[in-house]
């Protein structure tokens, strides 16, 4: 049908804006503004004259591209910086010699990343009041730069994490106790910089994001305390399965014998400026952009969607039921934008990924409406463990892929998006983007005389 | 807090004024205006002489108060008339004379509704061309006057029904074989009435409003044939334990020895009009007309919702954080409106409702947000087994919960509403509504500086 085939191209287009819009290097490129000796940092500019050196920190799976527009900025002004990202994620670039690169392990953290992290305090010792410190979090920092504080060693952090993955603790309990050890997390980056002044620049890959969440907040202050972290070990009943250096230190820290991370008010954080240059509201906003430059009407709905995927997909289903039958919440021709990041509680062992899931759930629920399609995308480009980035659905993809000796709704219920999306040609590969900001969910709706 | 009562206090106007936009005896009293001798029916106008005598049928949980209504606006120009409702819905009401009223079973058809389907083709029989016929439906209107076709039974309608219960078809489907054992389902009430003209003022229990699905469609062109019957007792392999009588008649139908229900298009619908006076989209409607006027700046997202009640609540949890943090899909003071029926899957046996659950679902989600308060209302006042008709949580209620010795988590997750919302007072009570729209669910956000 041509006037699906021109949804599916409009949903391309949205694509491809979105993820240009948090794109690690442009992002970058776009905050960094370099006249002659200055630097704009957005909120902050940076003298570039001899007198501040700038030094350059970075970590996560983006460190390097971020690093390279960084670089390339800077020019002759960078002193020099440290950078970690995650094995396979340096993809053979040449970097300045005044930069030290490292891999390492991520999810779980390992020697590589202590010694970058080493290697991080190491440069931020020598900062004087006078410098610039220029920081490139993205996803993945907080395990690819442990930091553990003597007597905790990374292997005391390792069977930390284990001892949490299964006990239902929250991220934030988690990260209230991790940040309670490390020497980097929790604002501790920014305090070991000195009077030095200090810009991060974020890609986020948290919901909503939170500066003390991301990345375990190193240039962010702390809203948490030792007291917390150990309520959370009493709460979940890991007093007597921790390692006995992390639950000495905690103890030591909540009755007041160590120092606390630093808070919020704390004056350290007024020459310290944290900038967000990538989130999924930016990817979602540029969605919204892109959408309204095509001619739809545009509404951002939320980009702190989160609950089971195919759930989720039957409400997406239901905003194109309603934008199509009644104009509700925007008459077609309408695009509506979501963001956040769904999850998929296996019962049966399919192959999918959450945004296919939600993808297959939607095709369900628009089955045999004209002119809608739903794209639900990962802006990695991996979704679950999959190639796939996700999927574009339309009123037809649940007949097509009944056509093609498939049920769907079997698919859907073991929780096999891939082979059943795969058959209706509804797989989107994009291969890695580069960057990670969750995922997006695009609903458009065409008008009646939409042609192409 | 006064600013969270304001809140409160919103949000119960607005139920208020969603309900009232809903309730059955106004509804009709809205849609029919009587200037001596014409009746204005909204698309049409009765002449009221003595040529032209009204009769009126009505079926549904509602057909009471909706013809009280209409019996006092029609006066001595009411001829007769006939309705069934379910059993204790008359509620003592005192009718004219000339109606006859029938009390029956519901879900499960019986002799009473066979009694009452009968007076109805009764009263059709006689209608002459001058004549108009008034008739109400509200829900229930569909097991209510059970009309099988001979040599169908009652008890293969009942047989039927069980049959479907466990096989899986959807509600469309039973529909589609439904209508074609039946005189009055599927267009035939309009088709019995002959030339008479028929103005059907419907108050929708259905999603989307389709007027072939309310009430199984009596006054309302059938898309479904014979054949369409025929497919789905074969899908769902069903021809075997189909009662006999039933399978020979469909089987008869599909192979073109009986006449079809009324299709779309069929010219007896030229003196036939459907009004839908009620509906979630009018309740929701209003509630976003008294949240306007209460300085709120509102969006009607959809009247389509569904999904599982836990995971909806996250969704609505998720758009009150947008707005409260980012203003998306709209800056404070907000309003979000949504409409439709959640559903809980239940693995554990607890006290609850769908609405409670959603409501106790997105009370985690909105924990600790200030100035965010959330309703999810059941319109007929009965939420699940309860008899609470909902409830409104805001970012206290979750942390009241435990503060009375709940752990709020444990009673979600064993479907346990009812007892956790009511330890936090979140539980509203509304007595039976004496409508049925489905669910409404509304998210106030409120500006900073709101407080009484």
């Amino acid at each position: 049908m041509h006037a699906l085939t021109s949804i599916h191209q409009d949903l391309l287009h949205i694509r491809t804006a979105a993820l240009q819009a948090v794109d690690p290097a442009l992002a970058v490129r776009r905050y960094l503004q370099r006249t002659s000796s200055r630097l704009d940092l957005g909120a902050t500019t940076w003298d570039l004259d001899p007198a501040g050196r700038v030094f350059l920190v970075a970590a996560g799976k983006a460190a390097v591209p971020m690093v390279l527009a960084a670089a390339e900025l800077l020019g002759e002004s960078l002193t020099s910086g440290v950078l970690v990202t995650r094995y396979g994620h340096a993809g053979g670039a040449v970097l300045p010699p005044r930069l030290k690169l490292f891999e390492a392990g991520h999810p779980i953290p390992d020697e590589n990343g202590l010694a970058g992290a080493q290697a991080i305090l190491k440069l931020l010792a020598q900062l004087e009041p006078a410098d610039h410190l220029l920081v490139l979090l993205s996803g993945g920092a907080s395990a690819l730069i442990p930091c553990p504080a003597p007597p905790v060693t990374l292997a005391d952090l390792q069977r930390l994490t284990n001892l949490f993955l299964s006990c239902g603790a929250t991220i934030n309990e988690l990260n209230a106790v991790r940040k309670h050890l490390d020497l980097l997390k929790g604002g501790r980056l920014a305090q070991a910089a000195g009077s030095a002044g200090l810009v991060a620049l974020i890609l986020s890959d948290v919901v909503g994001d939170p500066l003390e969440v991301i990345a375990s907040g190193p240039t962010a202050p702390d809203p948490t305390t030792f007291a917390d972290a150990l309520g959370v070990l009493e709460r979940y009943a890991l007093l007597e399965n921790t390692p006995p250096a992390v639950l000495q230190r905690i103890q030591q820290g909540a009755t007041g014998q160590l120092s606390e991370t630093p808070k919020p008010g704390d004056p350290l954080f007024d020459r310290v400026s944290n900038q967000v240059i990538g989130s999924n509201r930016l990817a979602a906003q540029a969605a919204v952009v892109a959408a309204r430059r095509l001619g739809y009407t545009t509404l951002l709905l939320s980009t702190r969607l989160q609950g089971e995927a195919r759930e989720i997909g039957k409400v997406a289903a239901a905003l194109a039921s309603s934008c199509l039958k009644e104009g509700d919440p925007l008459p077609a021709p309408a695009c509506l934008v979501l963001g956040g990041e769904t999850t998929v509680t296996m019962a049966a062992p399919g192959l999918g990924g959450r945004n296919q899931e939600l993808a297959l759930s939607a095709a369900l629920g628009i089955a045999g409406l004209p002119r809608t399609a739903i794209m639900a995308l990962a802006t990695d480009g991996s979704d679950g463990p999959t190639d796939a980035a996700g999927a574009i659905v339309d009123g037809q993809t649940w007949n097509i892929i009944q056509q093609h000796g498939r049920s769907p709704a079997a698919d859907l219920f073991q929780h096999n998006s891939f082979p059943a999306l795969q058959a209706a040609n509804a797989l989107m590969f994009t291969g890695p983007t580069g960057t990670n900001v969750n995922d997006l969910l695009v609903i458009l709706v065409a008008a009646e005389n939409q042609d192409g």
